[in-house]
């Protein structure tokens, strides 16, 4: 099995956190399925904290340094701001496995309002209350099928 | 309960059936729930037909005019073509809840991408071998939660 | 004093009710003040309404179709979908009243975010839960200053 | 409690004093409340000088010298030019925070203008003769809820 | 001499007021020059008025009306809003003598900060308490030199 | 006074001459006013060629290596091309003071157009046979105002 | 051979004249050779005349209106104002063949300019006192090459 | 008479030999026309290939190294790919003296398509099989002119 | 087999020939394969007429006319002039279908580009003296395989 | 015969490997057809693993490391991670030869799509299950054409 790796040539603007946590789990041959477990959490969003997209705390902190064998003062450092999110893809994707999500916003996005409207009134499904996981299925045919799950506090339009 | 509704002044680039479609929703008070049920497709697949992003079958043509009692050659002659997709969503998304699912791509689009790599190889999860439904939960304190699941064939690279 | 109106060779992109609406108060001449008095709600509000920003409620309309003039079920009708944000403004904004709102956004955008995160963690304030409002001072030397108010629930990010 | 920090790698174009400032505040360990209450100036203001965005003047520079223990010539020499503002936030937003503050504009800017027009006449309020601040409310519920007032002289068209 | 007039062909989104102002203009044969000594106003604004780009007071809608032979109550109705400004221009501009304006901004942008801001300090010329006028000049040679005056009070930034 | 300096960190895409001739303006503390009078020259044109985007002649150059104290064969070198003109203003300008100009022109546009070819026919006002200047006024009440003067040759549309 | 004609259902924001002149055009099955023969003036600009991008005096439109039997008065009043240039082609240009002299800008762009400064010194080749010309060869091999020669006077940026 | 020169920070994505071939041209004190004589290509070609905008051919770069004193090895490597066409010139060209080539496309794209359409048919002037001089031209007066002369092969489409 | 039609409402920009050609096709019931076969092209090329991507000859059009039942001086008249092309996509295209074409050029770009360099030098494949295809493949498994032929022929550089 | 190589000045944003095979393959002095021949891929192929489009398998990664000279290990930690797909071709590109590519889809999307739709059915030709290839053709007079095949699987949309 192949793991994410980064290339910082290709994202320059990632914050330093990313290059010595991309490093570190590269020499350790770890996968974020197993970086997840060590620190207690989903996947996706291990692999956020790793691209500046979520912040880690102070336990994560040490839970990271210790598995990856990373300085702790130095991470400790690098991630004690807070994330300054939004820079890693640029819009529209160029990536086809990002694209693929984008397109579906852009051919559902209004589908996804219609239907959420009727059911919940008028508001919007946060994406901070917001937690998100990554299945995979295979049915009978052998087929592989990823299965993505957005789940978001409902948030309605306050009356003023 | 307020029902979803389509002002042609605001999207004058959808297809004609949308607003045939729209307007008999509107003088028979159907939700897409109860549209769904009728046509027994998923309730997001029957709002993507009322805005021209996704096909109709003959059955569900002539599903959709009995229940929302539209003229079936009107109907038909309106959505018997191909789906002229990508249409109703202006990118990025100015719709507040619309632009909430955007954010999740452009928050999360390289999480998602190296733990959907991890797991299945390199590949892309498809947009067009793929279906998604919502869901409401509700929490022990009341809260509701949207639930929206994405579910897509998994698309390995060909080797060439 | 002279009051806001809608030309809408201007706006060919609202829904049918700003229309219904902007041409009822100018024939009634009647301010955002005294709409806003008469159905209870903040002026801004009762503007962001007769946009298409946000939704009337069922009373809202009642009053509005009252004070206005307006049959009531066409404003059922035209009021009872939810609103389509986002359409008015062409970002970046070329009116100079609403490009100075941007302005401040584009200089103090990071110093609110660095203020906010060291008081709150990390998180956003909604604009969805969420009020504003206007308010006129006038200073002893006789210059009046506008004073815009924006309160949003603080949200943190979930732990996922 | 974390402190608000700057990762040059994302933040490439901003001034030298911005490192200057943000990693003497890291190393001190000093809040923007901190530092706002010790120059006498409102924190967002504070923050404000820290990205480039506000002047700092002879009095700021030698109180912020003191406080972070940066060398008075150097920081003297890095802040006593005219800032050039408007270069750090890409608009429109990425970072979810200013997403929020930049969708307000979007979703209430001609409420906003509607309303001032009706209230002042016609003019802009000034981003110029502007102040601005950040306050932090609980509520009953104990729920956070920030408040941003923006402040700003109004200004009539000239007749000409 | 040729007269400026409007083809509402090519300027869908004007205002209402602007083709009832031009086309009046046509047939009375009027220049710019003539309309704006009989309103008492500077050429450049009597041109502003007619595309929407200022506010006409109710003085000026009187003489407009009389001079251009437009019934009174049309041209109040279509003048009494507020300019909604920013809409004539395409930017960056396709037109070649705008463009030439919008050069001039390009090129010596950064001249005219770095000077104003010695002469003035920290703060901006205001292009709201601001007036303009165009001037011909002829030279000894016999060319003809536009001269534009661009005159704005000098805001400082507030300290706050 | 403040005087205008260059941050590189800011301008990264100047000619190296902006560097040489910035940093030793600093050294020197001399204002745009000084050094546009030691070589005969408008102030708005110094700072031109400070930022790239004027031409100095051979004598300006002598002159500006004399006062400056910059090794003459150095500048020489550095200043011998032709300006590759236009890098320094990111259209539109995110600057406060030069958008205030940009919004001149997006306002204006028409409306100097309708004038200038009321008066001189169809033709534009050139941006290169042109001269510009800037001018500081106070009036009885103490405000200051900026004065800014374009002055460009008029160009016919040649028949062909 | 066929005839250039206009599908204004493609050009909606042409001025008037365009659509009454090449419908003349049509049914008189005229070709912009005989045409710009007929009013004595380069094709070039007799088609630019069509597109609303060259302003025809009395003379022309006097025999544009007898050669192509189109009311005088119609045509006068729809071709007496100043053309408002620059709205024919979307830029990038999508169409082929225009696309392909934008190509040449933009690949020898910077050549043209190093070898016009060479040749002329600092300044442009103007695009207002310019004539431009289309010609057809054909080489020993019956290949036939279109030559457009681009002419403008050479204008030097003024010394200020 | 100074010459052209290129500022590798004002053109970071220029190749290398760009850089090599200009330095190397500012020590010898070469025109374009002197080096283009030497190497028996027009001068157009002879600044494109400086620009990386064309091919040299082993004679080319032989003749180049010689004339400007290169190492021929070094010359040969970097000239030896293939040109990566169209990465000097940002569009739309913020270069005053480009932007005018840019505008006359703009300005007059559909009139040379018509024009082209009706000499030739329908298809395009190839920018390929295609060649470009400048030249220079004095009138009675003493203007000087400048004029560029395109000219490129005619392809029709394919009919298929 | 459902055919493929054409929805105004969706493309609005279209030539007058593009709606009257699509309806017949509707009424008639026939696909681009039958109509390729009646008029001898490739049924790329037959909707390409169609959408107004291409030209139509004079047999064409009476062949045309003939099997769709059209009028044939109106199909003459709205078929005669010259395609301009490029109207039909908006780039990038949001089309699911067409974004994969687009995608391919996005990704696989500079592979071609390297490889043609290679085989043929330095030039371009055309556009234009070009023809392409589609054909459908079923393999083994029963799945379908669609195969697209791009053909054009090879326009090396002219040296000039 | 040239070889395609990489200017490194020129792509910055390319994966490291990119620059480590294009330098091992300039200095072997290969070609992408012999490349491809020794790893067993397509030419295309193996030009896309070159610039980061295309995963490099354990084998090919031996293959090349072998053929070119380059350090095993140092080759196998570089192309070990998933390619981040997109980033080699700005669009819309500005390089003729990717530009004609680009061109065939956006004159002949909806061509193929309509062909495509009547085919098979409503769905897309994948661009991940997919093969090219790119062939040279000599016709009988000499001229040489470049054939592209785009191979992909047809994905229906799935009903749901």
């Amino acid at each position: 099995m192949s793991l994410a790796t980064l290339d910082t040539s290709q994202h320059p603007y990632l914050p330093e956190s990313s290059s010595t946590l991309f490093s570190a789990k590269a020499s350790q041959g770890l996968s974020f399925e197993q970086i997840a477990q060590h620190i207690g959490r989903n996947e996706v969003a291990a692999a956020a904290i790793f691209y500046g997209q979520a912040k880690a705390s102070a336990e994560d902190i040490e839970k990271l340094s210790d598995l990856l064998g990373i300085d702790h003062e130095l991470l400790k450092s690098q991630l004690s701001g807070f994330p300054d999110r939004g820079r890693t893809v640029e819009m529209p994707p160029k990536e086809p496995l990002i694209y693929r999500l984008y397109e579906i916003v852009q051919n559902y996005g209004y589908a996804y309002k219609a239907v959420l409207n009727e059911k919940f009134g008028d508001g919007i499904m946060s994406a901070i209350s917001f937690s998100t996981k990554v299945e995979k299925e295979t049915d009978a045919d052998g087929n592989n099928w990823a299965v993505i799950t957005l789940r978001g506090k409902w948030l309605p339009f306050s009356r003023f």
